[in-house]
């Protein structure tokens, strides 16, 4: 390896990280990528896993595998535990080792974590839907659930066992509140038939209105097609109280439920801190129009944990194409100044947005033109999705699953992976190396 | 529900319990399976799901998809904490439900367990590969250590860490052996370029030879196959010491690694101790010739867990299709009883065995007669495993996984799913339901 190449980090291996890291792949330059996990999650389809549906490899993709044709780009499984950027170092833990890696260039991707607006009491009793853990989290808590309410006696608890709010009228909201509402009526109902359950499903948004950066139309159009499949929307009330087994709405509403999915918002990872600048609201780093950072120098920032506005004064929404085309532009501009060429300033294409409510029931709003709902835009959804996974094999399986899925409802990939048994063997064989 | 109908209780859904209970399906009698796992696991290929070839949704079927169309088989999750065989009542642990289950007939069926013959202490430092969970961790910590590997100066640590130490020269021990040699030559060795990292695997077993049971001329064959495949094997000397990073032999060899996955044998599962007699060596519970348990009225024991002798006075072996069989005839057995019939002696079918080292290498041993070894050997394994794979969708998917595997040597199902920040999750969101 040539010492003498300018060496580039990636913190994060999202959408944004990935995509610098192709930009600047056999470009003259080192790279190395570090990330907590050793795989890039296709996030819009963890509430797939969350419901059955697909298998957690399917929509998780091993680093090493995307850049394998790649020599100039190292990954690094590890966690960032500070950045010295006075002195351009980044430290990092991996295993029981740590690390001291030097930059000339930084680039910082590590998106977003749920955020409770303050109430964080409220994380106790919910359950997230960020990362793949999450999903297979949520995954074995349903199914333990329907377990157990076949098996007891007392009416009330056992309805509480079988009822799910989710938190939240954006995509992520109305994505899951479908899938799992399908989950209990056409897939877990033929399976638990000694005992009569009652599901419910239960969204709850606090604006009166859901998916608040759509057009009118669209909000409405999701909202039909959301109660027509049978999901209780409850708009215009936040929650008021949480505890484990219910939810309480500022309007009074009580929820008995067991199960409270959080996808009500997200702010910037707080890895943003480590750079000891003030951040903006929702814990988002300012960035330059380049991406640069101000005032520490070398650094760039993209994707959700960043906070620029466009031409109109607002913030460019925390979405995966906004990562992925700043992720592209700061590789770029690291090159251009390696060259001595001019930087450029972001500019967003925004192709339009989409959210998908179950089978054949979504809403699309493509180029924030072209207005469609129901077959049509499930049909664009399905094709977008389909496309832009990552890997020929997991494509493959995955367009099997679905098309299994579709015809018979079935959903085989509904085991209980128990984690809790998995953790003591873990933590026993972690590794005792000398440092 | 007739409450009038006999009422059977199976402990464990392997195959034992599960062909016990296919037998009982639509019969007029009422059935209680009981399993800590909500899913039956496919045993064969765990050591596939460890070595990153099949994903674990793969090789597990929910058993209530299994029971789907039989009425009058319920499914019970849970831990069987005490049998009453006095009053026949069984007492599980459902969630934060104890429930208690009376039953007129009642089939163990819980297997069997690792031994380490008296040196508990070796399980400290070892790995398993008896459950799904086992499968998942091994693969996690194979895949970490080599992301450590990477990353590490100490050149002698760095050999330990990318040494697997297997021991047994079974079945179990030869494929997984094989599986992660291939793993280690084929897969990693192509994605960790930036450091050359020596990989070693030594398969160990106390007896001069492999595969004890065959004849002399397949396990010469195996022996043969799998040292020409590239896996060390030290035959004929015991694990003396283990600690975290070595392993030593009873002759002095030293073997530096931080994996061993111990597969040297297993003795009868712990519940048999629950009936109050005295056990056979191995923990493994005498049964008679009917299945059943002598003094213990109505209660049957199939499988690895029970101790019968053949014509020769040989214990049968510890295999799936001796639990497969005494599973039926303990359920033909129990019907047999209840219609005043006569009880059928158990007649083992035995089609022979066959072991599977690496990519076209096997042996087989069909009706204990033809033997088959190479090629030949490993397509008949593989349209075995195939034929024998639960559901229409698992066999698909496995036999896009294997084809692929095959004439790419890629393997995407290589993901770190961190179970130890699950745990955290789960634990605080399990149930406090009041008794």
């Amino acid at each position: 390896m040539n010492t003498q190449r300018p060496r580039i980090i990636i913190i994060g291996a999202g959408f944004g990280g990935l995509f610098a890291a192709r930009t600047l792949a056999n470009q003259p330059v080192d790279v190395l990528l570090i990330d907590r996990s050793n795989f890039h999650t296709f996030t819009p389809l963890l509430y797939q896993v969350a419901t059955c549906a697909l298998d957690p490899s399917e929509i998780a993709y091993p680093v090493r595998t995307i850049f394998r044709k790649n020599r100039n780009i190292r990954t690094l499984l590890g966690t960032v535990t500070d950045i010295d950027y006075a002195n351009q170092v980044v430290m990092v833990e991996n295993g029981r080792q740590r690390l001291q890696e030097s930059y000339d260039y930084l680039i910082l991707a590590t998106g977003s974590v749920p955020t409770y607006f303050g109430k964080d009491v409220f994380r106790e009793h919910a359950l997230e839907l960020r990362t793949l853990n999450d999903a297979i989290n949520l995954r074995n808590h349903i199914l333990e659930l329907f377990e157990q309410a076949t098996w007891i006696e007392d009416e009330a608890a056992r309805e509480a066992m079988t009822t799910i709010v989710v938190v939240g009228g954006g995509p992520t909201g109305l994505e899951t509140a479908g899938a799992i509402y399908e989950l209990y009526n056409h897939v877990l109902n033929r399976e638990y038939l000694h005992r009569n359950l009652q599901t419910r499903v239960v969204l709850v948004e606090m604006q009166p209105y859901l998916l608040a950066p759509y057009p009118e139309k669209l909000r409405q159009a999701a909202l039909e097609q959301l109660r027509s499949l049978g999901v209780e929307a409850l708009l215009g009330s936040p929650v008021q109280t949480v505890d484990e087994h219910q939810v309480v709405l500022a309007d009074g509403a009580v929820i008995p439920t067991y199960t409270l999915v959080w996808a009500a918002g997200v702010k910037g990872s707080p890895l943003a801190e480590m750079l000891n600048l003030p951040l903006q609201r929702g814990g988002r780093l300012p960035i330059l129009p380049t991406t640069e950072v101000s005032d520490r120098p070398g650094v760039y920032a993209v994707g959700d944990m960043t906070y620029l506005e466009d031409e109109s004064g607002q913030p460019y929404p925390m979405v995966i194409p906004v990562a992925q085309q700043q992720g592209e532009l700061a590789a770029q501009n690291i090159l251009a100044e390696i060259n001595g060429r001019e930087k450029r300033p972001f500019r967003y294409h925004d192709r339009g947005s989409m959210a998908t409510i179950g089978r054949r029931r979504a809403v699309a709003w493509i180029y924030n033109k072209v207005q469609l709902r129901g077959y049509l835009a499930w049909l664009a959804w399905l094709a977008l999705h389909l496309v832009t996974l990552l890997g020929f094999r997991n494509r493959l399986n995955v367009f099997v699953n679905w098309v299994w899925n579709y015809f018979t409802y079935d959903r085989s990939v509904r085991i209980i992976l128990e984690q809790g048994r998995g953790e003591e063997v873990i933590s026993k064989k972690r590794l005792e190396i000398g440092d």
